[in-house]
């Protein structure tokens, strides 16, 4: 059986005793134990981290950025292997790891503009031959704890950017999936990347919580639920730390009367289904404004989902594969029991999907429930699963109350042909990534990725410009030149 | 007797019964009182900030910068009296004053350019015909607590800001000078803002905790000393609201053997007495490199020193005023008496100065301390207070590395004519605000201020670029149009 | 009879003996003349210029802005005076007046923000221990060329950015509406402006050579007709200068089936016909998509032009007034004869108003002209009168070539309720300013003013940010400095 | 004998038949002939960019910069080969060859940039729900004219960049040294990019005639000497295109008494030698303050020059290699004849060096001529070769006016420890790139290359930021919605 350990200072490491099962979710079985870091690793890490800062810090942004540069072809030269890795322990289909890995590369794209990127404020004669600029300077050893659910792509949507603007880095990844994210570890190291800078560091809670309290720690970031990103934040915070913590979601799609439902049909299969609906930006809540716009659209989303794979990772004809745990398929089951108790209609039931030859795979099939209220525990809660609500309202305001008044505020997305309720919506809708006909809108790399309302805890959003933000900080310097200088050819005096 | 309340919902509020003393230190009497906000108060004023917001937000940029353009006529139009009203309590003389209010007037101007800060990111094309943009959106209500020090500036470092953004605004000022504070918010309201956008209470920790806990409060602005400051950040944040706390500092000037030592000397002077050195950006420690330049910069101090003047705010020819409270006049003299004890060297000892016809003031006269070493109470501690330190060390790394150990690092500066001595130091030295022969190197309003290490938590620093960022928060929108529409003739039909 | 002469070095100047009539349009009248400086008057103005340019280069630029904001306050005080002058030289109504006096205040105000505006990009460690960053400096003397048609505000798209980016300026404006424009420069003086660094000249061709021909000048902004832009440009060019030439228009508003039409209307009937159409940015032709869109365009128009007012200046009853002069009140008139002649429907006739009491003004009332097609006379040359022609077309793809075919592409229109119709169109059609639902799309302060095609010539486009690049120059600076200065304590060695 | 064609349309293109020598200047002989393009060549290759246009437009942003990240590679891949190319028929040695690519790959790194370089500038409420943004669209086809010192880093500058913006491109390069540049351009092709997007025609004044006057063509950049520089802005002005045009350049670096001269005659050597001086930004005078300095940089300078090696571009442990023609080589001899004539001091004399085995080659030695002055020919003109001359002044002021008093602006240094005349120099000297020790002050690809004067024609400077926008032009986009749509339930009428 293998067993997967850190990596610290440029080499593997084996580390503490500890370790924990990883499973295949496709089968059901354990192929691979993960090391769990103790308090001692983790600190070898940052000491590791802290030792390489210096050098990296004053390496210049251009060759920084190179590394970047290789890194995103190695990335690519390795696709394949990723997405295997990711497949066995995560159970999503090539094509989605794929996309997952795509996402996370467009990252490593925009931190190839680092020089760009890390650009200050200069600003001549603030007062009578008195300069003034703004430098932003990198904060030193920053850490990265990143759920299960994107074990690729959302570490890369930290570790390129920290690492670019000249910071050193101790990742703490999901201990469920670790493998894809260590292998890619090791190819930033192939990549050029000086030991020390780049570390990876398997555990739980000891492990976070080494990370949290460590004062060489300067700056936290987080993706997760969100329980554990008020906890990451408030600790961080209080432990005088910068922090975002990036947490849950309950993404609601409008579907205006006017819209155009056949596109409106097959761009809610994929952002509810995808990837089991394990994901934050997945469209779980369809909301129908009227009667007429919620009748079409319950019909036609049946017809559709007749055709919906669920299977296996390794068959890429499958639409998407099981969920990440045992625990988690029950816990989904139990959510659309609690829908049928509660009075909503299962118009298309996965409860009991067959994927033949993978009987103890943990999967859920594609699930359809219409006639949810808002006090519904289906409604209120995250599922996680691939399970698509559809609530009915009878105007645009209801739909957008609903939502507002929903805890979180991570995406949406609206459904229409009409320009002014397009702008009405993305204007006032209390959420922070808005769609209007776009049913994931993750912001592209070069923008940023950031909820609102308890979705996210921080100032500043995930990757692109707030990135360069967060992983720096402002130092500004106000420079005046005393004349008498040698220009007017004076000798200038040393004290004697 | 003179009562000075609140200003809620754009009219003067008694609110609750408690009252507490106001202070002119230079006579060490009793004029005013100050009325202390209950919980209750402040909730209302929270309640009418939250009420003034929709309109507020939907307000054209434009027109909430013309408010700041028409507010800046009115601060120039009452200077005098708004340096009178800082005089009488706060006992800083009128030039200082107008120094203090003219830096609080860049704040507004900078206000004025908000059409431009508010620009967001537009993608074109982020996919095939998809496009994406960012805007920067108000958070809401936002609340400042601001220290005695600065009574006029620090306030306007925050409110103009956050309030040409589209936030409405509560403000906490300190109890100690609260008038001059209230009557610039009251021509903030003459110049056309809204009831309910800004508004102002007095108080102590009741009012500060109810701000802290309030769900309505979205984000926190402070300044003040960092015990408070620590206090602040870790509540805010444990309660979900962005928040940048400012806190103390100890602000160390390395003197080069090659430095223009009258320039030196005239800058010191200046930074370290002015305003009683109750300045978070005072120069208190002189770091000499070499005996040499130590020795010419203390015997030219003394010299320079000979003619400063302590006295009542009310004489214009003075050059500062008296410290803020009889207790930290006393404190500061136990500063001065603990550097005697522990062996340094008193060189002009400002303990009992005589003011003739002010005897009761708070009065500190300019001290200079010499061969203080880092062990030393007086190095260790802010002292607030016209003091001025030397330390004499053997070369430049010894005087930065004594700046990098110490707990602060607000401001810093070096005299030196050497272009590479200066950058090296610029560049490593862990201070966020660095001078290069500028003694107080506090950055104009077009940049941002704020420290590092204990001076500052939080990413975002104080007013500039930075401040927009701090009130307002990002949201990305991504956009496709479903085609087959009226471009095409096509008749989009309604589901029927 | 009153005499208008120039303003050069900050005193009132008459220069040369050649003048000319300006005309009260609304009475037909002349009641003043105005001088038309030789070659040797402009030089001085130039010379002027550059004795105020080193000084001024070096005032801090928050000090260059702080007079721009005194500059903001004297034009909202004077606003009446200002409307006033406009009205009796150039014909517009009040209203009218007052809103080009806004747009040119709210120029003002942009330029208030040029210490953010100039602020140059900074490079840390490009190389080892080597820094660069980017300052945009002033050019020196630039030249503004200004036409009859915005007195107020096209002058002021101009110098206020220039000056406050630290340049001197020489101005020449149209020479049949003077008086306003000179007003303005006067107040820019009493706001605090240094002697020489703003300076105007009346005159004609001789003043525009001179201008184009002078050494000291960097730069020349001109607006006016596109032959004269085309001349302007290929002449600033050869001589070496920096240029941006504004041109001519002919501005298209496409009408969907699926618009509000009460709403086009109404903002078509203000944007053909207010300030009588003499705005390079008047809609002068509607593209009807479909018969029955034309049918109800024209029906609708028909009606609501029933009520619209010509008249004189001073009765602020009136919607518009006069055209400029006698001659090109003939030539509006002939291009509706023309229209007539080659076979278009004149719906509603302009071409005999009758304005009691104004026989000898230069009056045209609204014209509609139906059934124009791109052959006609009409359609293919500028009109800049009141009169708006339809084009009826069978489809958006015909109304889109319509546009592109036509030599000018400033600005543009589309009346549309559909984001895919509103999108195609913006993103695709070859003009520069483009209202989606807005008739008159003029860039707000903070953006740039700038059409396409034989619109403009030159790389940037007036006002907003564009200016700041227009009216600076790039300089890079790299810097290193070498080792064993001060800070390791060698004593640098004078060669001896 | 190999003859060196076009690439049309994404193949090879012989085109007409006139042809060039193309020599080996390190042997003298001729190993090949480039063709030379005729009027209808060129026209066919602006035509397959025309028509290559729309498609690339559209492609989405990233997708277009993905195709310089895999140029980037196939540059490092092939860089062996390009530098031979290059050696072989410019001359320059390996070392120096591989430098100027490594400069033209960071332009190809910047444009990989261009999802955050295009970003457009997006405004909220700029009135009442009125939204406005700029974007920035590509121009068209847009030509580059590149000179013979640079072949690999000049066209690297223009069309990677213009390209990534969504143009389609026709370059000329030098018919002295086609083939590295065409060699890349096929690289480019091979890294993905669609046919006609790229196109080179070799080819004279002919070809160059029928890019200024093609009305398809909408911008010219172009980098050689002055005077074509000023035919090239002149021509493509009139004929309506957007031109940048970078011209010849005489640059000084002053050395001041406390600079540190080894470090000062290290780098000259350098600067003044590489690539025999056939550079832009060669510095070709020193200008020493003070006697005391001249005398020691000119014996160290000797001293130094000793080991400096010349010789064929095969032999990597040369320093520089041979100039490009024999009639250069004359040209360059003349000009130290004329120096010697005219009473300037060769101290040392590289007229007529040996380079054995290589006896037909176009060499010319390392030259350092003492006591120029103003007046000489060798002073006033650009020599373009291994060149240094020293100049003698008294002040610093003397040798700033020198600088400014010559007609090129291109770049210039200083070299001094002292931050007073580094910061009075580089904010006052008439200089587009200035350098602080730092004697070829190249901006780094993230900052834009442009000279002062009749250096550069144009207001935007080459690649970097400038670039961006010199390949795009503003688009102003205002928006309001009409209200009343599908969101108030309102079934908008068709017009019927």
């Amino acid at each position: 059986m293998k067993t997967i350990g850190h990596l610290i200072n440029g080499t593997a490491h084996t580390g503490s005793g500890r370790s924990q099962d990883v499973y295949n979710p496709s089968t059901g079985a354990v192929d691979k134990q993960v090391l769990l870091a103790s308090k001692a690793t983790v600190e070898e890490a940052i000491a590791a981290a802290q030792a390489a800062f210096p050098a990296w810090r004053n390496t210049p942004v251009q060759k920084r950025a190179r590394i970047m540069f290789r890194f995103k072809e190695l990335l690519e030269q390795n696709a394949e292997e990723i997405c295997r890795l990711i497949g066995e322990e995560h159970g999503k289909i090539s094509h989605d790891a794929m996309g997952e890995l795509s996402r996370g590369i467009e990252n490593v794209e925009y931190a190839c503009g680092a020089p760009e990127l890390l650009k200050g404020e200069h600003s001549k004669n603030v007062g009578p031959a008195i300069d003034s600029w703004s430098e932003f300077q990198p904060l030193g050893v920053v850490a990265g704890i990143t759920p299960f659910n994107f074990p690729a792509m959302v570490p890369l949507w930290m570790y390129p950017m920290a690492i670019v603007c000249g910071n050193t880095f101790v990742l703490k990844p999901s201990e469920r999936d670790p493998s894809s994210t260590l292998f890619i570890a090791e190819l930033l190291l192939e990549a050029g990347l000086p030991a020390g800078v780049m570390n990876v560091v398997n555990g739980d809670k000891e492990a976070v919580d080494t990370l949290l309290q460590d004062k060489r720690v300067q700056a936290v970031s987080f993706v997760g639920s969100t329980p554990i990103a008020e906890y990451i934040y408030s600790q961080a915070s209080a432990n005088g730390k910068r922090c975002q913590a990036l947490g849950g979601a309950k993404n609601h799609a409008i579907v205006m009367p006017d819209a155009d439902m056949d596109n409106a049909v097959s761009a809610l299969t994929g952002a509810a289904f995808g990837s089991s609906g394990e994901r934050c930006m997945a469209l779980s809540v369809a909301v129908a404004v009227g009667d007429a716009a919620a009748d079409a659209l319950v019909s036609k989303m049946q017809a559709q989902m007749q055709s919906l794979k669920v299977g296996a990772f390794s068959d890429s004809s499958n639409d998407f594969g099981p969920v990440i745990t045992k625990a988690h398929q029950e816990k989904v089951v139990g959510f659309i029991n609690s829908a049928q108790e509660q009075g909503a209609e299962i118009v298309v039931d996965g409860r009991r999907p067959t994927v033949s030859g993978y009987e103890n795979g943990f999967f859920v099939g594609g699930t359809l429930i219409d006639r949810v209220t808002p006090e519904m525990t289906c409604y209120q809660q995250e599922i996680f699963g691939p399970v698509l609500l559809v609530v009915r309202v009878d105007s645009m305001q209801q739909a957008m109350d609903l939502i507002d008044d929903h805890e979180y505020g991570n995406g949406t997305c609206i459904f229409t042909r009409d320009g002014e309720a397009a702008r009405y919506f993305s204007d006032n809708i209390l959420v922070g990534m808005v769609g209007i006909n776009v049913p994931l809108p993750v912001p592209v790399a070069y923008h940023s990725f950031g909820g609102w309302k308890r979705s996210l805890f921080g100032d500043l959003h995930a990757y692109g410009p707030d990135a360069v933000r967060f992983y720096t900080k402002r130092k500004t310097i106000t420079q005046r030149w005393p004349s008498a200088g040698v220009r007017e050819g004076a000798q200038f005096a040393f004290p004697s």
